[in-house]
């Protein structure tokens, strides 16, 4: 008689996102001629940069002939492709061996997977509010006990608060943790780590033999040349920290799904001497995948060279572009923000201690903007909502437009 | 102090693929202008289809403009392609609803994962000889226990023997299992179940509660209309059965990676419900994937077309032609072999008693063709060599005829 996955029963089903879908259409069917700017959106809606387009139909070209393509490759991704993603963290300092380069799907896969290699009592902290995969993962794979049904938050889970009095960017926990989730620039906050906020994370693993898994997958975003766009900017941090990128949103690369993981070969553990966790890692990969689209590798190699990187950089310039104008246009309308500078996401404050859920039906039904409440990511979240620089630009200015129209003090 | 995930501790380097891989290596280096014939390959080296290749170079067109993707979609697929993978299925008599269809990136990685939605102590059994992912991604979850060095078989994995005097397709195991795969047609002895045999196991799995894992990859290539091309066309088996299944072979689309997995609502255990694996797979996937490359999703939905079937289809003949041209040379040879008809792999009888591995070695000694050693995949492949139908068709000729002058009795 087979049996179920027990862990899966302690998942918490939130309710708040479902009851944004239900506010959502509820609106929707009684204005059905209303336009919404959808500044909920977590992904690009930008075209591929020009030379991707141009290697996306070359490649086309070459799979129409026999022999070119066929193989699955390697597990680990093309050489030619982690030699271009090495080259990128060279040009920051940062030496890789093609052998520490996962290229994967996208991160998603990668961040849902990485805890498998890791012990089954291991505990886990991360940031409030925050990405739910994090703790989800980890809730499938037993590291968490009951939750608490208002808050969503797990007995077993270490949470770090991220606040205004914190520039919402934590401390490292007090308690020994083994697992550390840091999303940097943060989702759904915006707010990025200094160099002296990431030293204090890098301390505390290696001190306590923790493991940092961090979510570059914003980096891109950081414009602010004071601020280190990896984690292995910081010295110590190739002992203790495994790094997860994707060029989804620095590339539009949402469609074609591609990132990579990076686990150094001088992670060291107690049960583990260096070079353990990146075979570990390889051996899961060999099993449990057969690495992404090979013709998504050859545009994403496209995208990393010189000429694609000027691409990519445009992009990123015109979504911050985005970030800057709701800013301006919230604070004009005298509503309080943060992030939004080195970040896609502009994180803005419900007026008159609102709840986020209330405010978000405030800026539906004055505005007709469609934001994400922050109480969904997290306790600390409340009082809050995401907005997001990816929607196009037109959409945005009638956004603000609106906001300043019905919500200006 | 993070630790480590122990199980990875479990598994077996099966020493016979870098023996393998060693021996091509001195091979090629003591012979470096001999051309060599890779009977070795598990994938379709055939150009993708002329519809496919159209429908991949429109979309790229459209992904230069604005606005037109940057969504994720839905993790479950985007919902034209689930209809029409429910279209092939609703040919052959089976019905399913859209919830049901889970688009993949290729087999592999659901393959790997499917597991995780069971219980932690189910018991496993696989074909021997059998493709490595099935057991490997058990141990990593911990159902298997310590292995022989010499077999690479786990204790606590219960392996069901494939051989000449049960036409290389098992009966159900006589102890009590949990969870069985079923790989049909078969990689490597190409064999494939008649209905009657899965009927056997469709019986088994309901009468104590079990759940049959079928991975029905090579499914495509089943010609004979008597033989069951999904587990689904065997009553009951709705109520059992996960199905799994890509088009890398089928449709040429291995540089594109796309599959799907069925998981049926009316699947139902002691602990679980109908309906409720069905959720707990989306749980999963919506925790730990994104849903493949939106493109590879139209051009998967072209593959599936009736004009696009039609395409695949003569994919399929030419590969299935390659194997009766290797079956026919191996028997003008004197050889004896198995498979090819309704597979793309030709299991073929080592002469005189041989090892899997000299046989290996004297192939490609004598008529310079590659093959994989049946040991590989388990004690029931000692004695015999896989050859693959995937190489171009004037290599598989040359071989041949090497084989013949080189080989016959």
């Amino acid at each position: 008689m087979a049996t179920i996955n027990l862990n899966f029963g302690r998942l918490c089903n939130c309710y708040l996102f479902s009851e944004v879908s239900r506010r959502l259409k509820v609106f929707t069917e009684q204005h059905p001629h209303c336009e919404l700017h959808r500044l909920d959106r977590s992904q690009n809606t930008q075209p591929l940069p020009p030379s991707v387009v141009r290697t996306l139909h070359e490649t086309t070209a070459r799979m129409s002939q026999a022999g070119c393509f066929g193989d699955y490759g390697h597990y680990q991704g093309e050489a030619f492709l982690r030699e271009a993603i090495a080259r990128c963290y060279r040009d920051r300092g940062i030496g890789l061996d093609l052998d520490e380069i996962f290229v994967n799907d996208g991160a998603k896969s990668d961040i849902g997977s990485i805890q498998s290699i890791f012990g089954p009592k291991d505990v886990v902290a991360v940031q409030d509010p925050t990405f739910a995969a994090y703790v989800d993962t980890n809730v499938m794979a037993g590291r968490a006990e009951s939750h608490n049904a208002v808050t969503c938050q797990y007995a077993g889970i270490s949470y770090m608060p991220c606040h205004e009095r914190n520039d919402f960017f934590p401390e490292p926990p007090r308690e020994k943790v083994d697992l550390i989730y840091l999303c940097c620039p943060n989702n759904p906050t915006g707010a990025t780590a200094t160099r002296e906020q990431l030293e204090q994370f890098v301390r505390y693993a290696n001190a306590l033999g923790a493991i940092i898994i961090y979510d570059a997958g914003y980096a891109a975003f950081v414009s602010d040349p004071s601020l280190p766009k990896s984690i292995y900017e910081i010295e110590g941090a190739e002992q203790c920290a495994i790094e997860i990128n994707s060029l989804s949103n620095s590339a539009a690369f949402t469609s074609l799904r591609l990132g990579w993981t990076i686990v150094p070969k001088a992670l060291s553990l107690e049960d583990a001497s260096a070079g353990q966790l990146n075979a570990l890692w390889h051996r899961r990969q060999s099993a449990m995948f057969n690495g992404p689209s090979i013709i998504a590798q050859y545009c994403a190699a496209q995208a990393l060279s010189p000429a694609g990187r000027v691409e990519c950089q445009s992009i990123v310039d015109n979504t911050l572009e985005n970030a800057r104008i709701i800013r301006e246009g919230l604070e004009s309308a005298g509503i309080l923000c943060y992030g939004g500078v080195n970040s896609p996401y502009v994180w803005t404050k419900a007026p008159d201690g609102m709840t986020s859920m209330n405010f978000f039906s405030k800026l539906l039904a004055e505005a007709n903007v469609v934001s994400l409440p922050g109480a969904g990511f997290g306790p600390n979240g409340e009082g809050y909502v995401r907005l997001s620089a990816f929607e196009c630009r037109e959409s945005i200015r009638i956004a603000m437009s609106n906001i300043h129209a019905k919500m200006a003090a």
